[in-house]
């Protein structure tokens, strides 16, 4: 892997995230499904956006976040999303490029606006998505280039992807090009209700292409149709050679080939919102894992990075996750 | 004033606040001036934007703060401002509306994008800002309506509006309409350099029209053109009957008629941005004018909001005013 200029290149849905507080109430009124991500058309999202308190725009998108993240610790990070040429996607544009992630997708220059993911943090820091996909829908097959993928040691792609058509297309064509380059295809369940939504496909996208996978609790259990998070561990490891399964503030799971390693949350002063854990998880998991790092520094690095994210509002990164990994001695040997 | 619907009424630069972290080196190498307001063009805004790290974009604009803590401290708030029918006017009109203020300026159709406030903050936690004042700067008098301003107890308006020639227009037409009205008409003079720029018309206006002044410390001493800041208070005795006069961390002077009140800042655990320090200043003051409170009070009103907006990222209020000035006793009486 030695030869990969990219270290971790990501393939997503380009969002721009519109954050605000609200109580359960808004979210009951309006038939919110709390700490879930929903696909809203237009009608709804102006709806939805016209009744929500003030609110702060920040650069989204689940894989866009860990690619910032893998680019925060050090590494060498890609992404592949599409926005609109709009004010929104030059926000989008600048905020990941400006977090040293090399970004050149073209943009839409008609159609729908860049997407927006409308998100309401409740008191208890749970965040609740609603998700205008815009532009991002119309990422394509014609946005991925085999070369591209050739030079990343992993391909780390959303299961989010399936939701647009054409994005599915593209999803096919960069696991096909990793693995035909000789590298690794790395996949997010994204949200229990995508799994629902696309089960088959991703059983079988995991028995026959995923050579690291990344599930919370939820996505686990409803992949295989289980109440037993230890059930679908024990499901998955006939099925996938590396994992990194979270369990929120139980910490995560890390299968290795026939290892498994059982990793403890990093500790948080208070947890302001949790939109971005499980993105940053990956992002450390995959900084190390394309670093040469063992699976238990992995599933630390992963940690670490999602206690940061979970500190504060929005998905991205505020501390300098290098330092933080360092002074954790995670980047040592 | 018992008689008006509105308690106060700002008018001023509509404008969308990018802001992210800088070191001092960032803001030497690209000639910023630390603490400051420079007006910049599309070059040079493109320029800076793709300098800037990555940023998050909140709503802004002095008056429109100010009137979103007089909403949020429980007063009825109105704002004139100017944005385009872009994504970015969207957001300057939905966190505005969503946050208890009236605002209904028609959206320009054509020109200039919406306003954006480049703001660097550095580890100090000075702002540093840079204006593209975009379609903020077609603000008109065709947008002021005489029955509108009568409607509100003050009339408040920023320095700022004196850049763009039709907004300064603009701002005499609403003076003479609250004044003929039988309003009051206040005034902050925004930024030092804003006070260098056009001295003499505020002078003659401090003299003339303006029944409330603001000012900081350093706009006290440009108006005057003093390096002491009680040689200032004192000319400033003569000319206008209340004002409210910050000094950052050593609180503010409050002039009252025959009175002179020193007050106090409010303690804050830790400064992260002073973004809307003088704004939401002004706001606790003209919340407590326009509710008959006394000096004192108004002062108190005052640090108690800036305190508030001083402890977090950006220009707008995250905590609730209202309990925040009732559980510090300010609203009773």
């Amino acid at each position: 892997m030695s030869d990969a200029s990219i270290d971790v290149l990501g393939i997503g849905n380009a969002i721009v995230d519109v954050l605000a507080h609200s109580d359960d109430a808004f979210l009951t009124t309006n038939g919110i499904e709390k700490g879930s991500m929903s696909l809203i058309d237009t009608a709804r999202a102006d709806e939805l956006y016209s009744l929500m308190a003030p609110a702060i725009e920040i650069s989204g998108g689940s894989a866009a976040n860990t690619m910032v993240g893998v680019a925060g610790l050090g590494g060498a990070a890609a992404y592949i999303g599409k926005v609109r040429d709009d004010q929104l996607g030059a926000v989008f544009a600048h905020d990941i490029g400006a977090a040293g992630v090399s970004f050149d997708t073209a943009k839409a220059v008609e159609g729908e606006p860049t997407a927006r993911c409308l998100i309401m943090v409740t008191p208890d820091a749970q965040r609740s998505m609603n998700t205008f996909l815009g532009a991002s829908a119309t990422l394509s097959p014609e946005d991925v280039d085999p070369g591209h993928i050739a030079s990343a040691a992993v391909t780390y792609l959303e299961g989010y992807l399936f939701d647009p058509a054409p994005a599915k297309e593209a999803f096919y064509k960069a696991a096909d090009a990793a693995h035909a380059a000789g590298r690794r295809v790395a996949l997010t369940l994204s949200d229990s209700f995508c799994v629902d939504r696309y089960r088959e496909e991703f059983l079988h996208l995991v028995e026959t292409q995923v050579d690291v996978l990344f599930a919370n609790e939820d996505e686990l259990k409803a992949l295989y149709q289980t109440d037993s998070f230890d059930d679908g561990l024990q499901a998955l490891r006939n099925h996938c050679p590396v994992a990194g399964l979270t369990r929120s503030e139980h910490g995560s799971v890390v299968l290795w080939g026939d290892e498994v390693h059982v990793i403890s949350a990093a500790p948080v002063d208070k947890v302001v919102d949790t939109t971005g854990a499980g993105d940053l998880y990956a992002a450390g998991f995959l900084f190390g894992l394309a670093h040469g790092r063992d699976a238990k520094t992995c599933g630390h690095l992963g940690s670490l990075a999602a206690a940061e994210i979970i500190s504060h509002f929005g998905a991205r990164p505020e501390a300098d996750l290098k330092a933080l990994a360092s002074e954790a001695g995670l980047l040592a040997g």
